[in-house]
This record gives C-alpha cells, structure tokens and sequence, in this order.
C-alpha cells in the first residue's frame, strides 16, 4: 500500500528551492549532499541555469516531472509563495527549513498559519518549518544542511529517530556511527504545524526497514494520541523517548526553542510512558545506548545477571551497580546453580571466584574466558550475562574479540559487553555494534542497557 | 622533612627481585617498564648475570648500594625468604605483588601472616601483597606489570590515585591520559596488610604534587580512621572516592577480590563522607570526571548555572539536567539580569533566547560566542557557565576552540564545557583538558561534574 509519507521517506524525485551555486551556503550543501541520492534531484533557483552540473529551474511549476518532495530552503519571510507553487504542483511532501517562524514570536506566528493555509486542504503535506529535514541512509536522501566532512552521516540500519532539535539528531546520528548503529531513518520534527510526531510514529510503525524507534521531544502535539500509538506500537517495535522540558526550567526553555507549550505534569508523562511501553531516557548518550539496546538484544526475559571479569574491581563494581535502586539498575545478581559451578571449578584458575561475579584474575587466557562463558551460558538461572573485556592481562591476545563475538551471537544467553582496552575502546566498541554484539565503554552504560532490556522484557510479560 | 614512605613514592634505588630475562613474563615488562626512571635500577635473580644489559644480583644482600624500594615478583609461596632479605638488608619499602593470599582462603590467610610477621618491628615496611605497585610519572616509577603498549601512562600531573583494584587503576590511567589529566602517583593497595589507605592518604595529603586525591576502595581498614583523616585533608585537597561494596553483593564480590570484609552500613558510609567533605562518586568514569573537575577548579561558590548553547535542544536538556533532583544535579538556573539581558541583546541574533538557557541559534559565530561569554562572566547572579560547544555550525571555526580555552581562564566566572564535535569530540576533550579547560564529551557529565564542584563549595562554605 503506497502512503502519503512515503513522498517523505522514499521520494522519486527531489526538488531543492534555493538551491545556491555559492558553496558557503547553507542550500549549496544541501543540495551537494543530496546529489548523490538514489532519486531525480531538481535545484530550482531562478538566478541559475545549472548549479553542480544540474539542470536549475526558476520554479517547481517548471518541472517537467512530477515532485514527490521538495525542500524549501530560504529564509521565513521567502517560504510562502514558494509553498503555495508546490500546492499547485501537487508535490507530495514540502519541509521548510527556516526559522523564525512560531517559536520566534507574534510575527513569526502570523508567517506560521499562512503556511498552513496555503497547504490546508491541499495534496501537499507539510514538515516543519524550523526542521533540518530528513536523512533516509539506504537512500542517500539527506537534506541536512551538514557538510558530511563536518559530521559523517551513520550507514543503514534499523533505528529510526524522530526529533524536535536539530542538534540532537546530529549527535545522534554522529553517536550511533561511532556505536556501530546503523539508522533506517531520522527526521527532524521542527514545529510539527502539519505532520506531527503521531503520524510519523504510524508510517514508522509499518515501515520494514526500522525495527526501533527513538524520539527526542520537548512537548506533544497530543499526549492522549502520542501514548495510545506507543502502547499500539510498542509491543513489536519498541520506542525509546528523551522527553524534555521535565522540570520548570526545561519547560520555559522548550517554550522558547520550538515555540511550544508544555503544561503536562512530569509525573503523569512519565507514567503515561511507563505505560505505553515505551522507554524513558535522560540524556543524548542514553538515547543511543538504549536504541542500540534494544536494536541488538531488545529484551531480557528476567533481571538475573552474571557478571564475568578478569578485573575483580569491575566485577565488584559491576555487582554493585546491577543491585542498587538508588544508584543503579535495580536488577539481581544472579545466584550460579551448584553444577554450574562445579564446571566453572574445571575450568578456571585454582583461587578465582567461581561465584557471581565470577573472577577470573589476571591469569585468564581467551580459552578460559570462552570455557566460562559457555558454562555460564548453560545455566538457566541467569537471564542475561556482563561480561567485563579486559584486553590488558598479558595471557589474554585479540582471539579474545572473536570469543566474544561468537559467544554473543550465539543465540543462547544474552550478553552485554563493556570493554576495556585503553585507546581501542572506541574502535572495539563500533565494530562490535557493526557485528551485532551489545557494546560499551564503561560498566555503567552496559548495566543501565541491561535494566532497559529487563524493564521492556517485564513489560511484555505482563501484557501476555 | 624525611619519611618512611618517601622510600616508596620518591625511592633513589629500586631493586626487582624475580627480575626474568624472558620477555614473556610479567616480571620482565616491570623491568622494563622500570628501566627508563630516575632511579637506581638492581635486578635480582641468582639464574642471570644480566638483564636489559643491567647487571644482576643473586640476591638484594648483594647490591652493593642502599636499597629505598623493593619489588618482589615472584609467585606467592616464594615471596616470604626474599621479603626476610629486604628487612636484613633494611630496605624502606617492599612491595609483593602476588596474589594468593588472605583473598584466597586460609592457607593464603596463613601466607600473608608470615610476610606481617617478617617486617613487624622491622625499619621495612610492606605495601602489597596482591597489588600493582606504584607508578609515579615524574620520576618513571612504573612498576605496573603491563606493557606500555598494550596501556599508555598518563603524564606527570596533580592528581594521586589510590585504589584497590589493578583495573580500577589501569582504568583511570587510561582515562585519565585520554582526557589531559596529569597524575603525581598512582598506587596499588592490594590486601593493605601494612601500609594501609590512611598512612599514605596521610602522606599525599603533605605531598607538594598532588592537588586532587581520588580513592577507589572496596573496604575500610579502619573507617573511623579514614572519616577522621579525610575531614582534616579535605578542605585543602578534595578527596573523591568510589566506595564499592555498596549492596549486599558488591560486598559479598569485594570479600572474595581483596579479602575484605565491609560490615559498615551503607547509609552509615555516605553520611560519613558527605560530612567529612569526601566527594563520593558511583563509577569507575565518574571517578575521573570529577577528579578532574577539583584538580581544574577545585569548586564553584554557589549552584546558579547559565548555560549557552548554539543548539536549542542541548540547552533545553541541560536545563533539566541542571535541575533535576531525581535524574540531574539538583543545581538551579540562573536568572540573568536585566543589564545582562540587554547586553546580550546588542551581541546575538534578532530571534534567539537571551534568557537562560542562552541560544545562539545556528547563526552563531566564533565572536558572538565570545562576547556573549564575556557578558555572562560579567553577571554576579551566575555561579557557573556551561559552554555548549557545537563545531557544526556553518559559520563557527576552529577559532572557537580558542575563545574557550581563553574565556575559560579567564579567572573570571567558571565555565565547564560540553563539547560536541563529532569524531574530533574526544581529541578536542583532551587537549583541552591539557590546556586547563574543563570540558566532557555529553551535556550530563558537564552537569554532574558542576554538582560535585558546587558540593564541594557549600560545604567548604559551612566550615568557614
């Protein structure tokens, strides 16, 4: 069935308004990143006759092809009539860019509810204005007006993220390159005057090509609506939400960044969203690592966690961190049946722990640590394994990366890594996640993940 | 004045007992790890004439010098006799680094009895055993048994470490040469059965190049002692410390690691802290991060933060951040003044927030970015400043980085920065960290490093 948002999502043909042949401006870089694009791409700029070796139009109207999306890309006071050329064009999708529109002031409220008259009604749907647009990796459909050299866009996967800011979808999608993640689709909300974050949660909902959908938000167009999609949702394809503007300040600032108004309590939205099913977020980083998450694993069946480590400081630590309420994940340690112990006793150094967390000192070889692993994974207590990758103990060589990739893609037990390898941390961590394995650089970001996987697990249980 | 663990911390002779000449073992990267320090080196091994073209002594009664600081490595059940030839030979300090004592059970219980009873009323004191050693960069004591190469060392700097764990400390030497911190000593306290945490807390805290000292413990080995020496320490040098063997399980883990037994109530722990001005912290990065942020501003004078930022949608997160009491640092939001307000008026674009959280919108350039710290510096109602720093912006520069580091020493109001640059952010941390600049990779870290520094003011603030 062919959708109203696919215009959005998988255009035919792109049409850039304002397109500039001058390399310093902002639509210059839009349209060079958009060149490359698996779509008929028309600059239109009626100073121009040719811009990149493209063939420029004076307007949308004389384009003799139909446009599935174009991109208004000129100031607030230059959008409307524009605009109102792609109505009578009939282009599926328009996003404005600008802006200077509703969160601006009483004037730029007045330029806002002239765009939505001129689409109101129409063919033409509307996103934004103050939005950076869409970034669809598969195919090369990429508005932001970024130069790639100044943040290198993430490759294909199956994350999709919508947001209400600019800059936290280029973290995103700067930290989820660096995480291995690959990205389905991420589109920039702005100020939601048309289509809003419940439509594009609906299209995401049946769109193949995206299995989790993270969200960056400062206020609903509509709560009531935005949770009874995330509960529709969030069953098959889980949701991960940083809502902001909780507190006071966060509320005002949000007023005055996005022109919205948030009045919802703090403490019925986090309810609402618990739930829904949805998972809630505090930070940028958080929102990748839970994305990623749920993207490799997507949940845990319990909240019993092994812990192994040749670092027994970790392991303590680790144990720490996985128990606490206050400060932690509020999780379990979980306790080792007596045969699996028996067996780790067969395998492991003479004085190591083979309680949890199981220690495997500084005398640990990649052998032992598969051995242990393999033990671990057997055991039908333990829900979900951390395994601490330490690549210093002078027995332990890189086979060991291998150990932990075909140990983790094994299908049995789940495993989180946080490793620990000085300055290959980052590089192990990205090609773990291009692998599949569930990675990070700190004990802390590996259990908080976990305790988002026990906490949706849990949740599906309960609907069952 | 001279003492006794001057022999460990400042030693003008080292002698490395199990010196080995294969490159294999462990006691052969501590040599050459050792061989580059400004020190006297003796290798001692009745099998080799030679080693590392040093020459080699059957044993330490046979250097013909004095004799600060021992190593013995060599494998549990040998270290009693040659420890015995240290105290004849009346060495200041030994340092057994094996494991397989008292966290090993009792027959390691009754190993670790001996090496007491071998220094006790003796002029050799015994730090270890079970530990990594010592490392202190501004002379090239390095007795970690890891190859440089598999873990990069930090600089000479001002911030000591001592901790309980090997990895906890490989950890945060890593960490903290990859954020520019500078480290005066690190060392390994392992089962602590002599030298213990208080005696060389007492130590660091009359030690000229350490600023900062951080502490990573699983188990006090006299708590009243430590409260008692850390209130006196505290107000000249902050202290921060990851406590572990928090829950239940953390303590069971930390029983079996280092043979401590934790019996002190967790609630008993923080309040003891917290009142002798300790800065505790929860995880092994946190641990760095604000030893960094009290080694590089040592504390802020109240919680009222301002925060700037090119992007919208950071300023709105670091406002709930900031916040906060259950998911931020409980600090407030600055309310600027009216002439602040003004000011910033005549320096930024037509439509951005002059109000707290300060945007500067995508338009931001390197001099607006100036002028506006400089007018918010000017401010008596702002304790501190987060400096969101986005390098993507069309029109900012390389130039940015240096109206940070020059606003930020300014001397002026403090200002911590987060730091958003992509694949360049952790190259960009660091260097700033090694120019003086206070600066994290996400918005929460920037936060929370604020949290502790303001606790650390309200409490230096009390004492007066």
């Amino acid at each position: 069935m062919k959708r109203e948002l696919d215009a959005l999502f998988r255009p035919r043909s792109v049409a850039l308004v304002g397109a500039s042949a001058n390399p310093s401006k902002l639509s210059h870089v839009a349209l060079q990143n958009l060149s490359t694009g698996h779509f008929r791409l028309y600059p239109v700029n009626p100073k121009n006759q040719e811009i990149l070796g493209l063939r420029c139009y004076p307007s949308v109207l004389d384009i003799p092809d139909e446009v599935d999306l174009a991109l208004i890309s000129l100031p607030a006071e230059l959008a409307l009539e524009p605009l109102k050329e792609c109505v009578r064009k009939r282009v599926g999708v328009v996003i404005v860019t600008a802006s200077g529109f509703r969160e601006s002031g009483d004037e730029g409220a007045r330029r806002e509810r002239e765009l939505v008259e001129a689409v109101s009604g129409s063919e033409t749907r509307l996103l934004g204005p103050n939005t950076m647009g869409i970034l669809v990796p598969s195919i090369g459909l990429d508005t932001l007006f970024i130069p790639r050299d100044r943040s290198e866009r993430p490759t294909a996967g199956s994350v999709a993220l919508l947001s209400q800011s600019g800059a936290v979808s280029v973290s995103f999608l700067e930290r989820a390159r660096g995480a291995g993640v690959g990205i389905s689709s991420c589109v920039g909300l702005g100020n939601m005057t048309d289509i809003d974050e419940n439509e594009l949660l609906g299209y995401l909902a049946s769109d193949k090509d995206t299995r989790v959908i993270a969200i960056y938000l400062e206020s609903f167009s509509d709560g009531r609506a935005f949770v009874d999609i995330v509960q529709r949702i969030s069953p098959r394809k889980p949701v991960v939400i940083l809502k902001s503007g909780r507190t006071q300040a966060g509320k005002r600032a949000a007023s005055s960044h996005t022109g919205s108004l948030s009045a919802s309590s703090e403490a019925l939205v986090d309810g609402a969203l618990a739930q829904a099913g949805a998972t809630r977020v505090y930070d940028e980083e958080e929102l990748v690592d839970t994305a990623k998450a749920l993207a490799v694993l997507g949940k845990i069946s319990g909240d019993r966690i092994c812990v192994v480590a040749s670092a027994g400081g970790y392991g303590v630590i680790a144990a720490d961190l996985i128990e606490s309420v206050e400060r932690g994940a509020a999780l379990s340690m979980a306790a080792l049946a007596e045969t699996t112990q028996r067996s780790l006793k067969g395998v492991m150094p003479g004085f190591s722990s083979v309680a949890n967390p199981v220690d495997l000192t500084s005398l640990v070889t990649d052998e032992m640590y598969d051995s242990v692993l393999g033990v671990i994974q057997d055991d039908p207590g333990v829900d979900a394994i951390i395994m601490s990758l330490e690549l210093q103990p002078p027995n332990v060589t890189d086979r060991l990366l291998e150990v932990a990739e075909r140990r983790c893609r094994s299908g049995r037990t789940p495993i989180v890594v946080s490793v620990f390898a000085g300055e290959r941390t980052d590089e192990v961590v990205k090609v773990f996640g291009q692998h599949g394995v569930l990675a990070y650089p700190t004990i802390w970001r590996a259990v908080r993940s976990l305790g988002a996987l026990a906490r949706r697990g849990s949740h599906l249980n309960m609907r069952k």
